[in-house]
């Protein structure tokens, strides 16, 4: 079997090149820009002070986040959902799935009664802008929750360890981390892991979108995340470590 | 450790009494109330010799799916998403995995310029609705694809093998098969497994409710997944057996 | 002039087989299944101890309805109202029909602050949902109620009597009673009518389709829903004498 | 048994003066200010040359109708159905209502394939708006038919009849002609009749707003009925006499 | 350069005949039928004894306004707002206008804890409804007024002046005075603007809809403008000197 | 009188720093990040092969805009429009004042039956959003017509000349050009002027926050906005001429 080629001669197990700025704005409590190789993703964590029905007056706070993509990140131009005036059911599941990931490494007791929002906005995508989001945003996140210890609002970190998410998928038979793109339009079969910084798993959703797979493929499958994880777990506490 | 006691005496990897009633309704190519356990859903599939934009003079069928629940179905009662003016992210990430469920069965080329839609409606719930509305609808398909065998819209049959679906999870650290609302309520991890008659994974969504889950239990939940998957598929085949 | 020719040779003046099927689902307080003929209408009663604003601080309670339509409860395939977004004004219409005559025998005071909430919702249709639904709709009402009062949450009944609706119409110059789908398309004159136990009307809809129709044919109408209710009110009382 | 006071000493079965303003506004085919009282209703026939999407093709027309009150038509301000982005269950039953009973006096043959839509927007409410509506939108409906017959695209007119409608209630065990807006929220049953000129029924909606009326009060009730729309009728005839 | 024809010999600096009818409708605290030429615009001024929640314990008032067209005000139907369950962009800018420009001469402070509402809705429509509804808007607003002071509601007026707006445009380079509806579609240069009863700029909106325009067509126009907004302000004083 | 204090001791008729990235995402046929200052607006312009049905069959283009903030571009987390359903007036008054801005320098006939879109995407405000926007529209749109100059599908530009806007403003009587957040939210007035490169009036909006405004200010402000669209045009052309 030939494997299939990557561009820029990634290897099959590799990243693309991840970039994580932090302060891209200035407003924000946290505001990190990601980028996976094409794909940027503005990942801001906003404070607020109070939190939605279901949890007031119960002493927790709440976490949960909101994805955007703009109408250009993408090669044709997307219907803006403002204007449309609903978000699709794509974009929903998605700010679903970022919220739990991040929930997953929240202690909300210790957060208190205050919200924390992860809005998510594509700028430019080229695949696994859920992944890049989720792990960006746990960088934007931390980013408030240090802001609310330096001002004495919190006395202990309601951050149980990071958690950070990638693609996984088959593409002519290869399995390959972090797709791209054209890999994501051609795989048979899509995975997106999302995993703490302790190696266990908060989400796995795997899709085949041609053939059913097998065991074996999802074994490697996990495999690959696995060791794709770990590397951005490495990232973000680099990251997080800059001034 | 202690396992948790289930209601009725259920093993462990037990699945509920299922049952599969064809031709529940009359109006619809195939109808199907079919329940795990408390959990009843109906499940019609309806033919249309039309296809949406994306598929229209592509020679191909299409094979969608809806889902809901009668506010009433549940514990307490639910809002109705047709006077709130809008399905919830639930409703949608939900019928967008049955969608995706029965066309991994489906060649849509030998399915024709046709679609055929899957209403999966939740009459009372207690846990697994969505699996449940999976293994429903393969039947209820099934029995629309022979009818169109049967008045010769069909040469061959599209279906490519059944489809079924189950849900597991970890509870009180005992893995469980096929949830009921109380231990769904009550589960670390919760995972819907999507497999065919093959024993090929579809889909697999798996969830860290409380604390992340390891590999070990991932796997332990997998081969409990697959035994229940088994058990449905025979089910399935034997309701469609009958006349 | 001949008479029209009814399915299975049913009268002009006969009632389809009427049944009526209490507890059908677990959760509601009232859950009956009420079939005429061909349609089949879930009708569930929920009670919440909120009412809506305009009866706040009132002491009154409130009485109200909701109508649905499962997408292929009809001959050929609707579109799913929570999917498009808004309820039609046929099913704005119809449900406030249901609640108008379910309040007709509520004493609201006797009730006390607390909403009873009847869901109908149709899984088979052909003809008369509407006044199934009523008609099923008081027979779950009466359940929920006799739960509050065994459950002393009440101490004296607020229902103060039975209600039940019928359909009737000209088909061919002939009056009908209980008109079927094929029937109601076919029909110059259509008329809804809902009436006490007593013999009372709370509701007459009468709507010529074709040609306007004479005070005579309204007189021979009227009689023949009379007729139609007092067996309704019959089979409704039966049915709750069933433990 | 004491009779009810009406205001400025009407009689029970007397309607209130009604003045029909033809021409009311320039620009629609048909413009008509009704006035029942201090009821006033615009109600405006614009002719297109198109149908919707169920008449294409059929040699056919379509006569429908909207309905609409200004926010401060009444006592207090209600909602703009705009600005709250939906028109309320009212609203459409009543657009429905006005819709069926004008095209019970066309022949949708001889319209042609064109659309007549009656625009009816209550400036003021004192009461009956929507038998205002019904009765007005006659008036301006037939100068619409008078241009099209007098600008040769119509040959012959496809109007049967002049269509008329009034309220009928019982206040204070007082049957009651057109009720006025006090009279309408004291009353007991409140019943709308559309008739033809010919005096027979196009639409019956009899209304038990407290306790259910029997079939006597049914009957004095069509019988004051009968005799309002008669002279509604030689209204419009007048009003449509005049150049 | 041959000067642009108006119809009925308008001069080019020239007003339209404007006649403003005080209590055109009976409920409201203040209600203007405003008319320039045949555009003709109904304002009702409506007090609440409640503020929006940006006000609420503010001890301020606030004055809103709301805009809309009846569907048939123009030469060809336009959907009805309501029906298709939004206000357009154009609505909703002319809305805010109306609002900005009646609480340029209001002292919020003055007015107390209420809202006054101006819902400015176009019977009939002929070029400028925006400017005819902010002119009679504020008839509206201070018969209100007048209501709350004779009603010792308010010891003290909180109208600072009045308020009134004109357009103006260049049709065929010439400068032109309240542009009718002809005029407006052909004009290059359209301004709106609002002045107080002291010469002083409450709003200016000057759009090119062709070539842009020079700094001296905008002088020229403003000065129309100044001209017209001072004779509009007089018809507004002797409409409200009337009793 | 003293002057008003500005931040950075920017002289009252001086800009912000102004930048203009263009190539800021990769998919779109122009795309450009504009600054002013704090205030960061991604423009893009989309080019797609078809018209919107007013233009259909009229051999000529359109060009449109759309404008979006993301949710935390502000002091204050925002709503996000495609969460609540529905962009806020103030949204569809900005977007439509840019699509206008914008066809005032295309000759939409010269376009051809091709559509530009504009989406202007705020990533941070401090004030002059829509300002910002409608000069970093304009080298979008000319990278996006330069493309189709470059690819032959245009044999001639459509674009007659730049244009650029600026806010201006009086802030404790001192006139200023180019309003930051802070001084916006201060102003007595706010003008937004927009022009062409060759020194005319494209819009001209003028607001009176607080006291309405004198002839002479105007004159003052519109002296201002004049300099700062001279600096702005050619701060465009510079930026277009690199690579």
């Amino acid at each position: 079997m030939t494997t299939f080629q990557r561009s820029g001669r990634r290897a099959p197990d590799q990243l693309r090149p991840v970039r994580i700025t932090r302060g891209f704005t200035i407003h924000a409590e946290g505001s990190v820009l990601i980028e996976f190789g094409g794909t940027r993703v503005l990942c801001t964590a906003s404070v607020e002070e109070r939190v939605p029905p279901h949890k007031r007056g119960s002493g927790e706070g709440w976490v949960t986040a909101e994805y955007g993509m703009l109408p250009r990140a993408t090669h044709t131009r997307g219907d803006r959902e403002a204007a449309r005036g609903k978000q699709s059911g794509r974009t929903q599941e998605i700010q679903r799935l970022i919220g739990r990931s991040l929930r997953a490494v929240f202690d909300l007791k210790k957060l208190g009664e205050r919200t924390i929002t992860l809005d998510c906005d594509v700028l430019q995508a080229d695949g696994g802008t859920r992944t890049a989001a989720i792990t960006g945003a746990f960088v934007a996140a931390q980013d408030a929750v240090n802001k609310l210890l330096a001002g004495g609002k919190l006395a202990e970190s309601p951050v149980t360890g990071p958690v950070a998410a990638i693609s996984v998928g088959i593409v002519d038979g290869t399995p390959l981390l972090d797709l791209e793109y054209v890999e994501d339009v051609a795989c048979d079969t899509d995975m997106n892991v999302v995993m703490t910084g302790a190696g266990h798993y908060v989400e796995v959703q795997g899709t085949a979108e041609g053939a059913a797979f097998t065991r074996a493929e999802m074994d490697e499958l996990l495999r690959l995340a696995e060791k794709g994880i770990a590397e951005l777990v490495a990232l973000q506490a680099a990251a997080l470590k800059a001034p």
